[in-house]
């Protein structure tokens, strides 16, 4: 976890107030159906499988023991996860010696989208978490058939002005 | 600095060995100067000022104190430093939880392009430190401006499916 980052915070949307704060390891049902909410992740493997929960809990483990990373849920007046990203902190020469701040896996429930909860989300992390961090850049890479996701980084004040390369390694996973 | 990550290490090009190893403070001005030996970077206010030191060697004490980040320097057979590249480890949850391994700032010297010397060390980070880290993504963004730079990463292997969104954060910088 980034210890800088004040949580749990609360956040005005236009439906309700929702609560953000950090992950715990007994969300990890939850955030595994948050990822598998989406198309383009389940395509990737991400179907909340139960075989695949031994993966997914390591991995929130080493976010959480992580110093420059932290995973933030978002809950809504019944206490409910309605939303997920995960912050990393990364120093770097470039930009005159600029802290970055990359936001990773922004999901939002399916039944919940366009409510705002993204919104308030995004809004958090540019105008509090950045600065609580030192960071003079907030980045994030989002998939190029994401266009509705595209349109809404912009309305955000984000510039899409670079192309987001992966490579894959074939891991053999068991 | 990635401890897990075995440096110096020794790498073949077309024209010489390059020796791979961990920046070190001395470094300083050397990777000031490979920074601003760009002009996008440039045009982003790197242009190695004197003035600007504080702010580079900052950056370089926290990379090399943080245990998920590292700075590697390319050195040529007359210990020169001629490259640099920056590797961050993200533990993650999405893709079934996987580790990723984030390539930041990839800089070879305006006089060694061309050279072999950026394929050197992109394979090194996709063959030898991505594994190593037990990372099976390893990915990066470059400015839609670099060409060039597109087509090099694709015949590494890279795939150019996302797009790279950035946020400015005003900040009053001294």
């Amino acid at each position: 976890m980034i210890s800088v980052l004040q949580l749990p915070t609360t956040l005005p949307t236009p439906a309700a107030e929702i609560v953000l704060r950090r992950a715990v390891i007994t969300d990890l049902t939850a955030l595994m159906q948050l990822l598998a909410d989406d198309p383009i992740s389940a395509a990737r493997g991400d179907r909340a499988a139960e075989s695949d929960t031994a993966h997914y809990r390591r991995a929130l483990s080493d976010i959480l023991d992580d110093p420059s990373n932290d995973l933030v849920v978002a809950l809504d007046a019944a206490g409910e996860p309605v939303g997920t990203l995960q912050l990393t902190r990364i120093p770097g020469l470039a930009r005159r010696g600029s802290t970055r701040l990359l936001i990773e896996a922004v999901r939002v429930g399916s039944s919940h989208r366009s409510s705002g909860i993204g919104t308030a989300m995004m809004r958090w992390v540019t105008h509090t978490a950045a600065p609580a961090v030192g960071a003079s850049l907030v980045q994030l890479t989002s998939d190029q058939a994401r266009h509705d996701a595209h349109r809404f980084y912009e309305r955000l004040g984000f510039v899409g002005s670079h192309r987001g390369f992966k490579y894959r390694l074939d891991h053999a996973r068991s």
